[in-house]
């Protein structure tokens, strides 16, 4: 079965939803004063952890994948859970880096830990939950017609770290820095996405990559999106990569998962620029449906990104 | 390596944790007004769940272990999250057995599904998350000396029925009935919990047999314990499957894991009588150590119960 064929089987059987519809970065529900988001994501070795990353990498992602989608909702971290899934022939050393991994990245968050759980497994199995507060949550739904869209740092170093590792590409240990950088220790843009709470109109986190979180913008909020390419923040090392491999710099960047970047939409007329390093990339659209929007044409993006079900690459 | 070396493991690399110190049946924060509860528990098809096991019975174990934590701390549960590791060749019935039981719990239970998560792994893996709200957490940690020991329900029937079914002893359907309602389709004592919030000292649910719970408690709340045998609620299904099976019946009640009752402790003095089926078991005392006194005398109990990357039984 395919994951959103599985979703939805589930759904058909869990009526009793939290305060806000699912499809959000991550569920919510609404305490006293404030709003509770809580999000989990596991993360499978064989098919989410590349060779070349280290436990301690492994361990750190574990928590980046799920503080990210705190981030995404405007939401203050405030606490991260695991569960561990241990095969019985993985080392201790191997399981030592994945504790200093989820270590420095609580330190990183500044989060604390507060539950964990171990089992024997036949495959590393990290399952991690982030909890955060916010006094109302941002969403996936709030963006309106004509307004700004924008993404916080760069895109595609991810993917294209990938593919250089992938396909053996030969490159300078600087540009390899760069590119694994990205590909191997993605960081959560939690201060960002509490910067935008009040600002932005709606947010998503980047895990499938720019294409596909596009298109559930446009879908959940209801509006049009067209995308300037040439507007969209690639560092040259993704054009080198691009170019090595006879692909199209932006077709990387939109395709590019676990980047963990923000993508959010600004509303007419609003006063305050955020603080940090963003781009605007585009705007949204009366209608529906995801464009990219060059001076020459206006074409269809393609649904780019991965199934986790699916074989990436 | 063994669950606690892990665990010990983890933790060194683990220095930021919750409000409350790390070892409770689940972690806490505490927020504006309230404290937040959170808590999560893997269960993996291989280890944990025995072939008679409906799909529906095994969805609604991964709610019930963890809102079972939730209870114990006297909270009440507020949201349930879980993520699904799903082998390839499991079929479409399995899942959907597993969406319904899940589904039913959160039904019974009165619990919203916050969010969730699908993967692919090479065994079923459910791994359930809840959260819970409360004033005031109970803890492990706050019996004294001279109190009294409490269980709800009754004990022994989670490893009867295990026992029974295991060996393949021939019972009547009623006896079967009565031992497969608590190792098949336990559940959690979430009323209990909250009423006990503000009337017992300290409490802690039964997952891993009462031995094992009693030992916990007295080490979190540093006083001794001592258990009357003769008043442990054991119900005559248990004395018959023991006698069948040349086993002590107070044994087994002892061992018995994934009962999902609360043990507690209540103060000196205490005036509200818990207006629930519960039982006094034994008292507290100075000092230390975990016996089991007859009229006759005074033994240590056995640390008995199963660590789950342990083979049981």
């Amino acid at each position: 079965m395919r994951e959103s064929e599985i979703i939805s089987l589930f759904f058909r059987h869990l009526q009793k939803q939290g305060d806000l519809p699912l499809g959000d970065d991550a569920g919510a529900i609404r305490l006293d004063d404030e709003w509770l988001v809580a999000t989990n994501d596991m993360l499978v070795r064989k098919t989410d952890v590349p060779d070349i990353m280290t436990p301690e990498q492994v361990g750190f992602k574990a928590v980046t994948m799920n503080v990210s989608d705190v981030a995404a909702m405007g939401a203050r971290p405030v606490g991260f859970l695991f569960s561990l899934g241990i095969p019985d022939d993985l080392g201790a050393g191997y399981l030592e880096g994945v504790a200093k991994g989820i270590g420095k990245a609580l330190d990183f968050y500044g989060v604390p830990v507060l539950s964990a759980d171990t089992n024997e497994a036949d495959d590393l199995i990290i399952d991690g939950i982030a909890l955060g507060t916010t006094k109302k949550p941002l969403t996936r739904s709030g963006a309106k017609p004509g307004e700004i869209i924008c993404a916080t740092g760069d895109l595609g170093r991810a993917l294209a770290g990938l593919l250089a590792w992938r396909k053996g590409l030969e490159i300078s240990p600087s540009l390899r820095r760069a590119l694994y950088e990205k590909f191997l220790e993605p960081k959560a843009r939690v201060r960002e996405g509490m910067a935008l709470n009040g600002i932005a109109s709606a947010a998503i986190d980047i895990s499938d990559g720019l294409s596909k979180e596009l298109h559930i913008l446009s879908k959940m909020s209801n509006v049009g999106i067209e995308i300037y390419p040439n507007r969209l923040p690639i560092r040259e090392e993704v054009f080198y990569v691009a170019k090595e491999l006879g692909e199209d710099p932006v077709m990387l960047a939109l395709a590019s998962g676990e980047e963990f970047e923000l993508v959010f939409t600004l509303p007419e007329g609003f006063s305050e620029i955020p603080d940090f390093n963003c781009t605007p990339i585009g705007r949204t659209l009366k209608g529906g449906g995801v464009y990219i929007t060059t001076e020459e044409k206006r074409e269809e993006m393609p649904l780019l990104g991965w199934e986790h079900l699916a074989s990436h690459l």
